[in-house]
């Protein structure tokens, strides 16, 4: 690298570190360094540069968050052969929890060589980008500046009806226009679900364990959250119509299918009884749906809890983010009749709309059936390497004591571990060995005030962002791990 | 109009009067019918492509709510010279009213000829269309599926990096990219500051009139509104200490240049004065920054509220609505360091992150410096359509009582009404006569069980969505209008 291109200008004040991180990502931009290049090492630049190592370190520190370079132990800084962003594989739970120690685990102390197995998210290599790049060049051809404008708040109204059809078709879910509000990701819906219909102190129901992003946006709202323990059939009724009885919720909360973080999917009877249960008591229902269309054997049956909703007592949430791309921000909620308006008002005061660009792209996307596709090829690709990390499990870690419920489906597995050790140790451990996974710590209490110890007895692997070649290496660090601690 | 030309696809399942509008809207777009033709009956189309009546007429309604056909009674369907999107042209104060009267205003009624003084966003006509699409191309051609991951919730680092270039050169103010939280939106910079700052309960102060977008936030939230009227120099200060005392406001929201609807600027003097009673009583300061470079004379002097703030008083939203393109959903926040944190958790659990991809196409965008010579661009065009209006009303609508002061930027008028005239009246007659404009009544009061009737002394006339040769005419209606009412 040639340092004495390196230029760092005086007339701005921002600190020393960012202006030669600034400096240096401009040569990796102009390709005055390589991929694979090999950066000065921190004590030759800031001699050459005459500024302090921090400084140095500092920059190189931004620059690797960013993905612009690789530390390698005991080898140096490499320049990487594309930006690969440090927030792309982030997980929606790990970043809704905002723990330090998990940010760490998610991005810059994955080891360099490691296998991430705590990303929740598709590896961006599985993107249809060149699909999606001709259907954004058509949408602008076709309507020009008028992609740009402001979107009626519930959504454009073609992309609804494309909604309306893919719901029908693949989710067998029959609703109409009106009851389709698009929204800008899962996340929002959840948000916009607690606007229209939580007070301070209105009680909301949640699985337990749970997704953190929900039970953030519930607090935010001021609401009382109690959980029901969640059995692999789902929440345990019992406990449920009792504390329905007790207290009459607003909502609860589900993810009906490969629950996050259980891998759980309810059962057909418990949500019968659910749906029978809100009637009685005149409750609603949000789920969640993040990807019950990523099966890996049978479709479940029904799709979901909303295809057997008859009496409008189901807010059903689609994000789009595990089964396109995640960066689109984009999603569907369907709303019962009598809440439209509560939600609509909702959406408005959150950001108006949602990006009409980005809704005609996807409409385009949907109505040219590059969608089932897709979807096909995902549970392939998903398919196999959930098959190949199960039998690993299987041979290598079932005779350890470890035990799992094989999901058929979705992106993550959740292994219980023998009693002599913690998620958080395994967490640790295999971290340090170069692999990875959350911890069911990082899930904590639905019950701000609980004074129970967090649950810790499990831990969640994912293969959202594995490569093909990399299940067998993680899961025998976990072996590993678990033979060592064992002693 | 060439019906031959008219295929319906059999290949998709899609309900065939989608198909027929999908056909319809190419035949628009690649000329086959022209501006001001009219399409054939609905009973001819019918009759000539064998289907439905009920079909044809549900595609003509598409068509028409997307803005490329308009019917006129008993007289058919006629093709409009440009598509107006249903949405595209939308006020955010309109829309978070959600009345339909004002719907139906800036939608369906706005006779067909007619002229929109009502809506607040640039057209889509001026949008940079061009230039943007390349800069997405460059961004895809670089990052491939990685622009379409999540990013992190603060903002791509690089993006907020031009940012802070930005505030600094074009704005005048110092921040560190750590105190820059990028947003979907300025109506989001809102939301989000009440998620962050208020509990149910918690007192706000604001401008009477304003926003109405940001009075629904603050209520959603539970806040007590409290309104303090705005003077031509800013809020009566006086009057502000005073209710101050009384109960020191969590936020004062003020948008401090070219204010909406008043188009009132503070004064130094008067910025001076309410950072200095923010330091003393401890409250901060929500400063909503929607067009304050959008001046047609002298650039305002401070350029804003937040280029004064030494104590970190200031949380500043900068929108990119009205002079990039709306449909974008993109802003930025600037957030005092103490606040930060729960800033981030905010936007975590509102929507996890802003979309990605249009991150890393503005942050181009803005590095590539395309952004000074559009506000140039803007600032020429919309001052030469303000000058030619204010020549008009000085003309024809001073003479007859009407007064106002000219803003000298931004995007709106303010007309003050002789006394014996409601907004509400104008708009009605004005409405009937071609012209669509907002009634002061529309933004209603602070105070949400206020006995007080609705202020309606005031006409917002806005210049972001009229053509160049329309402003004559707009205010010989006007004066009709008012000659009439006056008899």
């Amino acid at each position: 690298m040639r340092i004495h291109r390196i230029i760092l200008p005086e007339d701005s004040d921002s600190p020393l570190y960012l202006k030669l991180a600034d400096a240096l990502r401009r040569s990796i931009l102009l390709k005055e360094v390589t991929p694979g290049e090999r950066l000065p090492s921190i004590r030759r630049l800031s001699d050459t540069l005459n500024v302090n190592p921090a400084t140095v370190a500092a920059a190189y520190r931004i620059l690797e968050r960013e993905g612009w370079v690789t530390a390698r132990a005991g080898s140096g800084v490499y320049v990487m052969d594309r930006p690969v962003d440090a927030g792309g594989n982030l997980d929606p739970a790990v970043e809704a929890l905002g723990a330090s120690t998990l940010m760490d685990l998610e991005r810059g102390r994955i080891p360099p060589q490691g296998i991430n197995m705590a990303a929740g998210t598709p590896s961006p290599r599985l993107f249809p980008v060149t699909e999606f790049r001709s259907l954004m060049d058509e949408v602008l051809e076709r309507d020009g500046g008028w992609a740009f404008g402001y979107q009626e708040s519930t959504g454009w109204a073609p992309f609804r009806e494309a909604l309306r059809e893919y719901a029908e078709s693949a989710l067998g879910i029959r609703v109409s226009i009106d009851d389709i509000q698009v929204i800008s990701g899962a996340q929002q819906g959840i948000d916009l679900s607690a606007k229209a219909l939580l007070r301070s102190g209105d009680p909301v129901i949640v699985e337990r364990p749970t997704y953190r992003g929900a039970l953030s946006v519930f607090w935010s709202r001021g609401s009382d959250t109690v959980s029901v323990e969640l059995t692999p059939q789902g929440m345990d009724l019992g406990v449920l119509e009792r504390r329905v009885q007790a207290q009459v919720p607003r909502l609860v909360y589900i993810i009906s299918r490969y629950q996050n973080p259980t891998t759980y999917s309810w059962s057909a009877e418990a949500l019968e009884k659910l749906l029978y249960l809100a009637e009685k008591y005149n409750f609603y229902i949000l789920e969640d749906d993040l990807l019950s269309d990523l099966y890996y054997g049978k479709a479940p049956e029904p799709s979901c809890l909303k295809a057997m909703d008859r009496q409008g007592r189901v807010i059903y949430i689609r994000s789009f983010s595990k089964v396109l791309m995640p960066g689109l921000r984009l999603g569907m909620l369907l709303v019962p009749p009598p809440l439209r308006g509560a939600y609509e008002a909702a959406k408005r005061s959150t950001d108006i709309a949602t990006d009409g660009f980005i809704q005609r792209a996807v409409e385009l996307y949907l109505r040219r059936s590059y969608h089932i596709p897709r979807l096909q090829f995902l549970r392939a690709h998903y398919g196999a390497l959930y098959r190949s990390i199960i039998q690993e499990i299987d041979t290598r870690l079932v005779p350890l004591g470890l035990h799992y419920l094989p999901p058929e489906g979705g992106l993550h597995l959740w292994l219980s571990l023998p009693d002599h050790l913690t998620g958080s140790q395994v967490h640790s451990a295999a971290l340090a060995a170069g692999l990875a996974l959350i911890p069911e710590a990082v899930y904590g209490n639905a019950e701000i005030s609980s004074g129970e110890k967090r649950a810790d007895s499990h831990i969640r692997l994912s293969i959202a962002a594995l490569e093909k070649d990399e299940g067998p290496r993680a899961i025998e660090i976990l072996e590993d791990v678990i033979r060592t601690r064992r002693v």
